[in-house]
Protein backbone atom coordinates (compact mmCIF):
# COMPACT_ATOMS: atom_id res chain seq x y z
CA UNK A 1 0.00 0.00 0.00
CA UNK A 2 3.16 2.42 0.43
CA UNK A 3 3.16 5.31 2.51
CA UNK A 4 0.23 7.02 3.41
CA UNK A 5 0.11 10.66 1.49
CA UNK A 6 1.41 13.78 3.74
CA UNK A 7 -1.44 15.51 5.45
CA UNK A 8 -2.21 18.51 3.96
CA UNK A 9 -1.59 20.40 7.52
CA UNK A 10 2.07 20.51 9.23
CA UNK A 11 0.67 19.73 13.25
CA UNK A 12 0.72 22.65 15.36
CA UNK A 13 2.79 22.41 18.43
CA UNK A 14 3.82 24.53 21.15
CA UNK A 15 6.19 26.67 19.62
CA UNK A 16 3.87 27.21 16.01
CA UNK A 17 1.10 28.33 17.77
CA UNK A 18 1.47 31.80 18.07
CA UNK A 19 0.63 34.43 21.39
CA UNK A 20 -0.80 37.37 19.09
CA UNK A 21 -2.44 37.60 15.24
CA UNK A 22 -3.50 33.91 15.34
CA UNK A 23 -5.48 34.64 12.64
CA UNK A 24 -2.85 35.20 10.40
CA UNK A 25 -0.93 31.99 10.96
CA UNK A 26 -1.39 28.80 8.56
CA UNK A 27 0.01 24.92 8.73
CA UNK A 28 -1.16 25.13 4.90
CA UNK A 29 1.46 22.29 3.52
CA UNK A 30 1.06 24.29 0.11
CA UNK A 31 0.70 27.90 0.96
CA UNK A 32 4.08 26.61 3.38
CA UNK A 33 5.60 24.88 0.27
CA UNK A 34 5.01 27.92 -1.82
CA UNK A 35 6.27 30.75 0.31
CA UNK A 36 9.54 28.81 0.28
CA UNK A 37 9.87 28.34 -3.19
CA UNK A 38 9.95 31.31 -3.84
CA UNK A 39 12.08 32.82 -1.40
CA UNK A 40 15.94 33.38 -2.78
CA UNK A 41 17.56 33.81 1.20
CA UNK A 42 16.81 32.44 4.12
CA UNK A 43 17.50 33.20 7.84
CA UNK A 44 19.22 30.57 9.66
CA UNK A 45 18.97 30.77 13.55
CA UNK A 46 21.07 28.71 15.65
CA UNK A 47 22.90 28.77 19.40
CA UNK A 48 26.21 29.13 20.15
CA UNK A 49 27.76 29.68 23.16
CA UNK A 50 24.50 30.21 25.06
CA UNK A 51 23.86 33.39 21.83
CA UNK A 52 21.71 33.38 19.38
CA UNK A 53 23.36 34.01 15.95
CA UNK A 54 21.10 34.73 12.58
CA UNK A 55 22.93 34.00 9.59
CA UNK A 56 21.69 34.52 5.78
CA UNK A 57 22.18 31.82 3.40
CA UNK A 58 20.51 30.17 0.25
CA UNK A 59 18.44 27.18 1.19
CA UNK A 60 16.38 24.88 -1.05
CA UNK A 61 13.09 22.40 -0.73
CA UNK A 62 12.95 18.90 -2.24
CA UNK A 63 9.43 17.82 -1.03
CA UNK A 64 9.43 17.66 2.80
CA UNK A 65 13.42 18.61 3.21
CA UNK A 66 14.94 21.83 3.10
CA UNK A 67 19.04 22.18 2.70
CA UNK A 68 21.26 24.56 3.43
CA UNK A 69 25.21 24.27 2.24
CA UNK A 70 28.06 25.82 3.44
CA UNK A 71 32.04 25.77 3.75
CA UNK A 72 33.00 22.87 5.83
CA UNK A 73 35.05 25.48 7.75
CA UNK A 74 31.44 27.31 8.33
CA UNK A 75 30.58 27.92 12.02
CA UNK A 76 27.22 26.05 11.70
CA UNK A 77 27.97 23.55 9.43
CA UNK A 78 31.36 22.72 12.00
CA UNK A 79 28.51 22.81 14.35
CA UNK A 80 26.24 20.26 13.35
CA UNK A 81 29.19 18.46 11.95
CA UNK A 82 30.76 17.62 15.38
CA UNK A 83 27.41 16.32 17.34
CA UNK A 84 25.19 13.01 16.66
CA UNK A 85 22.65 15.01 18.09
CA UNK A 86 22.71 17.65 15.10
CA UNK A 87 22.24 21.11 15.47
CA UNK A 88 18.82 22.93 16.78
CA UNK A 89 17.77 25.50 14.12
CA UNK A 90 15.13 27.82 13.06
CA UNK A 91 14.99 28.59 9.38
CA UNK A 92 12.91 31.85 8.71
CA UNK A 93 11.62 32.74 4.84
CA UNK A 94 9.88 36.24 4.52
CA UNK A 95 8.59 38.05 1.76
CA UNK A 96 7.48 41.92 2.09
CA UNK A 97 4.75 42.26 -0.13
CA UNK A 98 3.56 46.02 0.78
CA UNK A 99 3.78 48.92 3.00
CA UNK A 100 0.83 49.61 4.82
CA UNK A 101 0.23 53.65 6.09
CA UNK A 102 -2.69 53.90 7.92
CA UNK A 103 -4.03 57.46 9.29
CA UNK A 104 -2.56 56.16 12.81
CA UNK A 105 0.86 55.43 13.26
CA UNK A 106 -0.22 52.82 15.73
CA UNK A 107 -1.80 50.81 12.71
CA UNK A 108 1.36 51.18 10.32
CA UNK A 109 2.14 47.72 9.04
CA UNK A 110 3.82 45.70 6.47
CA UNK A 111 1.97 43.11 3.92
CA UNK A 112 4.30 40.01 4.44
CA UNK A 113 4.33 36.25 4.09
CA UNK A 114 6.72 34.54 6.10
CA UNK A 115 7.38 30.65 6.65
CA UNK A 116 9.12 29.64 10.42
CA UNK A 117 10.87 26.44 10.60
CA UNK A 118 11.86 24.59 13.72
CA UNK A 119 14.32 21.98 13.78
CA UNK A 120 17.01 19.80 13.74
CA UNK A 121 19.51 20.40 11.06
CA UNK A 122 21.67 17.33 10.59
CA UNK A 123 24.78 17.38 7.88
CA UNK A 124 24.38 14.91 4.98
CA UNK A 125 26.75 12.07 4.28
CA UNK A 126 25.06 10.12 1.71
CA UNK A 127 26.57 10.95 -1.50
CA UNK A 128 23.77 10.69 -3.46
CA UNK A 129 21.46 12.31 -1.54
CA UNK A 130 24.43 15.52 -1.14
CA UNK A 131 24.53 15.51 -5.37
CA UNK A 132 20.93 15.90 -5.63
CA UNK A 133 20.42 18.42 -2.29
CA UNK A 134 23.75 20.52 -4.50
CA UNK A 135 21.51 20.81 -7.62
CA UNK A 136 18.25 21.60 -5.77
CA UNK A 137 20.73 24.84 -4.55
CA UNK A 138 21.19 25.74 -7.74
CA UNK A 139 17.91 25.30 -8.92
CA UNK A 140 16.31 27.29 -6.17
CA UNK A 141 18.26 30.37 -7.57
CA UNK A 142 17.30 29.61 -11.14
CA UNK A 143 15.04 26.55 -12.39
CA UNK A 144 16.61 24.62 -15.51
CA UNK A 145 20.47 25.68 -13.94
CA UNK A 146 21.99 23.25 -12.42
CA UNK A 147 21.35 20.77 -15.45
CA UNK A 148 23.24 23.67 -17.56
CA UNK A 149 26.10 24.15 -15.56
CA UNK A 150 29.70 21.86 -14.50
CA UNK A 151 28.40 19.87 -11.40
CA UNK A 152 30.59 19.43 -8.22
CA UNK A 153 33.69 17.28 -8.64
CA UNK A 154 35.00 15.37 -5.97
CA UNK A 155 37.18 18.15 -4.48
CA UNK A 156 34.43 20.39 -4.63
CA UNK A 157 31.83 17.92 -2.89
CA UNK A 158 34.62 17.60 -0.27
CA UNK A 159 34.70 21.09 0.35
CA UNK A 160 31.08 22.10 0.80
CA UNK A 161 28.76 20.72 3.82
CA UNK A 162 25.40 20.53 3.40
CA UNK A 163 22.56 20.36 6.29
CA UNK A 164 19.11 18.63 5.64
CA UNK A 165 16.09 20.22 7.98
CA UNK A 166 12.83 18.84 7.70
CA UNK A 167 9.57 20.39 7.60
CA UNK A 168 7.63 18.71 10.63
CA UNK A 169 7.47 21.89 12.86
CA UNK A 170 6.45 24.59 10.08
CA UNK A 171 4.45 27.60 9.94
CA UNK A 172 3.26 30.21 7.93
CA UNK A 173 2.03 33.86 8.95
CA UNK A 174 0.35 36.14 6.18
CA UNK A 175 -0.98 39.30 6.25
CA UNK A 176 -2.70 41.11 2.97
CA UNK A 177 -5.01 43.56 2.55
CA UNK A 178 -5.37 46.88 2.84
CA UNK A 179 -5.71 49.61 6.44
CA UNK A 180 -7.45 48.74 9.40
CA UNK A 181 -7.93 52.40 10.76
CA UNK A 182 -10.34 52.79 13.66
CA UNK A 183 -13.38 54.51 13.31
CA UNK A 184 -12.72 57.75 14.43
CA UNK A 185 -9.41 57.82 12.70
CA UNK A 186 -11.04 58.05 8.98
CA UNK A 187 -12.25 61.57 9.05
CA UNK A 188 -8.43 62.47 9.24
CA UNK A 189 -7.02 64.49 6.31
CA UNK A 190 -3.79 61.72 5.78
CA UNK A 191 -3.45 59.44 3.09
CA UNK A 192 -3.94 56.38 3.85
CA UNK A 193 -2.93 53.05 1.88
CA UNK A 194 -0.61 49.94 0.81
CA UNK A 195 2.75 50.48 -1.17
CA UNK A 196 3.04 47.37 -3.22
CA UNK A 197 6.40 46.15 -2.93
CA UNK A 198 8.55 43.85 -5.20
CA UNK A 199 11.00 42.12 -6.03
CA UNK A 200 12.44 42.28 -9.68
CA UNK A 201 15.22 40.32 -11.87
CA UNK A 202 17.15 42.88 -13.82
CA UNK A 203 18.25 42.06 -17.49
CA UNK A 204 20.92 39.60 -17.26
CA UNK A 205 24.67 41.12 -17.42
CA UNK A 206 27.27 38.21 -18.98
CA UNK A 207 30.39 37.79 -18.07
CA UNK A 208 33.28 39.36 -19.99
CA UNK A 209 34.97 36.11 -20.96
CA UNK A 210 32.06 33.88 -22.22
CA UNK A 211 32.61 31.18 -24.25
CA UNK A 212 31.72 31.85 -28.38
CA UNK A 213 28.05 31.19 -28.85
CA UNK A 214 27.42 30.68 -25.19
CA UNK A 215 24.05 32.11 -25.68
CA UNK A 216 21.43 33.60 -23.05
CA UNK A 217 19.65 30.41 -21.98
CA UNK A 218 15.65 30.33 -22.39
CA UNK A 219 15.53 29.32 -18.50
CA UNK A 220 16.94 33.10 -18.12
CA UNK A 221 15.05 35.01 -20.22
CA UNK A 222 11.98 33.78 -18.66
CA UNK A 223 12.57 35.75 -15.40
CA UNK B 1 34.86 69.06 25.38
CA UNK B 2 31.80 66.65 25.10
CA UNK B 3 31.51 63.28 24.27
CA UNK B 4 34.40 62.31 21.82
CA UNK B 5 33.02 61.24 18.24
CA UNK B 6 32.28 57.85 17.36
CA UNK B 7 35.38 55.73 16.01
CA UNK B 8 34.45 55.40 11.87
CA UNK B 9 34.19 51.66 12.50
CA UNK B 10 32.98 49.01 15.03
CA UNK B 11 35.37 47.01 16.87
CA UNK B 12 35.83 43.58 16.00
CA UNK B 13 34.65 40.81 18.58
CA UNK B 14 34.81 36.93 18.64
CA UNK B 15 31.71 37.12 17.52
CA UNK B 16 32.44 38.88 14.41
CA UNK B 17 35.48 37.72 12.83
CA UNK B 18 34.17 35.08 10.43
CA UNK B 19 36.09 31.82 10.20
CA UNK B 20 35.67 32.08 6.22
CA UNK B 21 35.37 34.53 3.51
CA UNK B 22 37.11 37.24 5.79
CA UNK B 23 37.44 39.18 2.63
CA UNK B 24 34.05 40.22 2.45
CA UNK B 25 33.62 41.92 6.24
CA UNK B 26 33.42 45.20 7.28
CA UNK B 27 33.45 46.99 10.27
CA UNK B 28 32.80 49.75 8.80
CA UNK B 29 30.43 52.38 10.29
CA UNK B 30 28.90 54.41 7.48
CA UNK B 31 28.53 51.09 5.10
CA UNK B 32 26.68 49.35 8.23
CA UNK B 33 24.01 52.47 8.45
CA UNK B 34 23.67 52.32 4.73
CA UNK B 35 22.85 48.55 4.74
CA UNK B 36 20.67 49.14 7.55
CA UNK B 37 19.11 52.04 6.77
CA UNK B 38 17.87 50.66 3.26
CA UNK B 39 16.17 47.55 4.74
CA UNK B 40 12.64 47.26 5.87
CA UNK B 41 12.06 44.20 7.75
CA UNK B 42 14.96 42.30 10.18
CA UNK B 43 15.19 38.90 10.87
CA UNK B 44 15.56 39.11 14.83
CA UNK B 45 17.11 35.77 16.60
CA UNK B 46 16.81 34.67 20.56
CA UNK B 47 17.12 31.93 22.44
CA UNK B 48 14.01 29.95 23.66
CA UNK B 49 13.88 27.03 26.21
CA UNK B 50 16.87 26.48 24.97
CA UNK B 51 16.03 26.65 21.21
CA UNK B 52 16.53 29.13 18.50
CA UNK B 53 13.93 31.39 17.48
CA UNK B 54 14.32 33.50 14.56
CA UNK B 55 11.00 36.11 13.28
CA UNK B 56 11.08 38.87 10.34
CA UNK B 57 10.26 42.54 12.33
CA UNK B 58 10.23 45.95 11.63
CA UNK B 59 13.13 47.70 12.95
CA UNK B 60 14.51 51.45 12.82
CA UNK B 61 17.81 53.10 14.04
CA UNK B 62 18.55 56.43 15.49
CA UNK B 63 22.01 56.72 15.84
CA UNK B 64 23.98 53.94 17.21
CA UNK B 65 20.74 52.44 18.40
CA UNK B 66 18.38 50.36 17.16
CA UNK B 67 14.87 50.01 18.30
CA UNK B 68 11.99 47.12 17.28
CA UNK B 69 9.03 46.82 18.68
CA UNK B 70 5.76 44.86 18.94
CA UNK B 71 2.92 43.90 21.01
CA UNK B 72 3.10 43.66 24.79
CA UNK B 73 1.89 40.03 24.25
CA UNK B 74 4.38 39.06 22.03
CA UNK B 75 7.14 36.19 23.31
CA UNK B 76 10.36 38.13 22.61
CA UNK B 77 9.11 41.52 24.36
CA UNK B 78 7.66 39.98 27.12
CA UNK B 79 11.16 37.67 27.62
CA UNK B 80 12.80 40.95 27.27
CA UNK B 81 10.40 43.08 29.94
CA UNK B 82 11.02 40.24 32.27
CA UNK B 83 14.26 40.36 32.89
CA UNK B 84 16.73 42.85 34.17
CA UNK B 85 19.58 41.41 32.01
CA UNK B 86 17.29 42.41 28.31
CA UNK B 87 17.46 39.68 26.00
CA UNK B 88 20.73 38.55 24.30
CA UNK B 89 19.55 38.88 20.82
CA UNK B 90 20.68 38.74 17.09
CA UNK B 91 19.59 40.94 14.33
CA UNK B 92 20.61 40.65 10.64
CA UNK B 93 19.11 42.67 8.01
CA UNK B 94 20.62 41.13 4.13
CA UNK B 95 19.83 43.24 0.67
CA UNK B 96 19.81 40.37 -1.96
CA UNK B 97 21.46 42.41 -4.85
CA UNK B 98 21.88 39.31 -7.64
CA UNK B 99 22.41 35.65 -8.50
CA UNK B 100 25.73 34.94 -9.94
CA UNK B 101 25.44 31.63 -12.32
CA UNK B 102 29.26 30.49 -12.95
CA UNK B 103 30.06 28.40 -15.59
CA UNK B 104 30.71 25.71 -12.62
CA UNK B 105 27.78 24.78 -9.50
CA UNK B 106 30.02 25.00 -7.12
CA UNK B 107 30.86 28.75 -7.94
CA UNK B 108 27.45 29.99 -8.08
CA UNK B 109 26.59 32.34 -5.21
CA UNK B 110 25.19 35.51 -4.47
CA UNK B 111 25.66 39.46 -4.30
CA UNK B 112 24.43 40.76 -1.43
CA UNK B 113 24.89 43.14 1.77
CA UNK B 114 24.11 41.91 5.10
CA UNK B 115 24.49 43.17 8.59
CA UNK B 116 24.66 41.38 11.80
CA UNK B 117 24.48 43.07 15.42
CA UNK B 118 24.56 41.21 18.62
CA UNK B 119 23.48 42.83 21.64
CA UNK B 120 21.71 42.44 24.60
CA UNK B 121 18.01 43.76 23.97
CA UNK B 122 16.17 45.86 26.50
CA UNK B 123 12.78 47.36 26.58
CA UNK B 124 12.25 51.07 26.55
CA UNK B 125 10.69 52.53 29.30
CA UNK B 126 11.29 56.51 28.92
CA UNK B 127 8.18 57.73 27.63
CA UNK B 128 10.21 60.23 25.24
CA UNK B 129 12.61 57.46 23.72
CA UNK B 130 9.68 55.37 23.27
CA UNK B 131 7.58 58.18 21.43
CA UNK B 132 10.52 58.86 19.38
CA UNK B 133 11.27 55.42 18.80
CA UNK B 134 7.72 54.58 17.00
CA UNK B 135 8.24 57.93 15.42
CA UNK B 136 11.88 56.41 14.07
CA UNK B 137 10.07 53.43 13.35
CA UNK B 138 7.32 54.67 11.30
CA UNK B 139 9.79 56.56 9.44
CA UNK B 140 12.26 54.23 8.39
CA UNK B 141 9.52 52.45 6.70
CA UNK B 142 8.61 56.13 4.98
CA UNK B 143 10.59 58.51 5.20
CA UNK B 144 8.30 61.59 5.89
CA UNK B 145 5.62 59.57 6.93
CA UNK B 146 5.88 60.15 10.74
CA UNK B 147 5.00 64.00 11.14
CA UNK B 148 1.91 62.72 8.34
CA UNK B 149 -0.35 60.16 10.95
CA UNK B 150 -1.89 60.45 14.42
CA UNK B 151 0.33 59.67 16.78
CA UNK B 152 0.11 57.13 19.40
CA UNK B 153 -2.77 57.99 22.55
CA UNK B 154 -1.80 56.53 25.99
CA UNK B 155 -3.67 53.06 25.40
CA UNK B 156 -1.89 52.64 22.29
CA UNK B 157 1.43 53.42 23.70
CA UNK B 158 0.80 50.95 26.31
CA UNK B 159 0.02 48.35 24.39
CA UNK B 160 3.54 48.74 22.35
CA UNK B 161 6.45 47.69 23.91
CA UNK B 162 9.80 49.02 22.19
CA UNK B 163 12.74 47.19 22.36
CA UNK B 164 16.60 49.08 22.16
CA UNK B 165 19.77 46.76 20.66
CA UNK B 166 22.74 49.03 20.43
CA UNK B 167 25.24 48.90 17.47
CA UNK B 168 28.39 47.91 19.51
CA UNK B 169 28.88 44.31 18.30
CA UNK B 170 28.53 44.74 14.65
CA UNK B 171 29.66 43.67 11.08
CA UNK B 172 28.56 43.81 7.59
CA UNK B 173 29.48 41.34 4.59
CA UNK B 174 29.08 42.27 1.03
CA UNK B 175 29.51 40.21 -1.99
CA UNK B 176 29.59 42.30 -5.25
CA UNK B 177 31.27 42.35 -8.77
CA UNK B 178 31.10 39.16 -11.23
CA UNK B 179 31.43 34.96 -11.71
CA UNK B 180 34.56 33.86 -10.08
CA UNK B 181 35.00 30.36 -12.67
CA UNK B 182 38.14 28.36 -12.22
CA UNK B 183 40.40 28.88 -15.19
CA UNK B 184 39.95 25.67 -16.58
CA UNK B 185 36.13 26.68 -16.42
CA UNK B 186 36.38 29.52 -18.62
CA UNK B 187 36.35 27.80 -22.32
CA UNK B 188 32.94 25.66 -21.27
CA UNK B 189 29.54 26.29 -23.21
CA UNK B 190 27.50 27.45 -20.46
CA UNK B 191 26.25 31.52 -20.44
CA UNK B 192 27.49 32.98 -17.26
CA UNK B 193 26.75 36.65 -15.80
CA UNK B 194 24.80 37.75 -12.65
CA UNK B 195 21.17 38.17 -12.90
CA UNK B 196 20.23 42.27 -10.85
CA UNK B 197 18.00 41.90 -8.38
CA UNK B 198 16.17 44.71 -6.69
CA UNK B 199 13.03 45.52 -4.68
CA UNK B 200 10.81 48.07 -6.09
CA UNK B 201 7.63 49.73 -5.13
CA UNK B 202 4.48 49.74 -7.10
CA UNK B 203 2.03 52.11 -7.51
CA UNK B 204 0.46 53.23 -3.98
CA UNK B 205 -3.11 52.02 -3.92
CA UNK B 206 -5.37 54.30 -1.98
CA UNK B 207 -8.23 52.77 0.82
CA UNK B 208 -11.09 53.45 -0.46
CA UNK B 209 -12.64 55.46 2.24
CA UNK B 210 -10.20 58.72 2.34
CA UNK B 211 -11.15 61.37 3.68
CA UNK B 212 -11.94 64.05 1.18
CA UNK B 213 -8.56 66.12 -0.07
CA UNK B 214 -6.67 63.31 1.13
CA UNK B 215 -3.70 63.71 -1.96
CA UNK B 216 -0.80 61.04 -2.12
CA UNK B 217 1.77 63.18 -0.59
CA UNK B 218 4.91 63.92 -2.22
CA UNK B 219 7.08 62.02 -0.05
CA UNK B 220 5.17 58.86 -1.59
CA UNK B 221 5.30 60.26 -4.84
CA UNK B 222 9.31 60.25 -4.85
CA UNK B 223 9.58 56.31 -3.57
Amino acid sequence: MGTPPPSDVYEPTDRTVPTRSAHRVSYDRELVHAILDEGRVCHLGFVRDGAPVVLPTLYARAGERLYVHGSTGSRPLRSAGRSDDGLPVCLTVTHVDGLVLARSAFHHSVNYRSVVVHGTARPVTDEQEKRAALDALVDHAVPGRAADCRPANAKELAATAVLRLDLAEVSAKVRTGGVADEPEDLALPHWAGVIPVRQRYGTPVAAADLAPGAALPAYLMAL
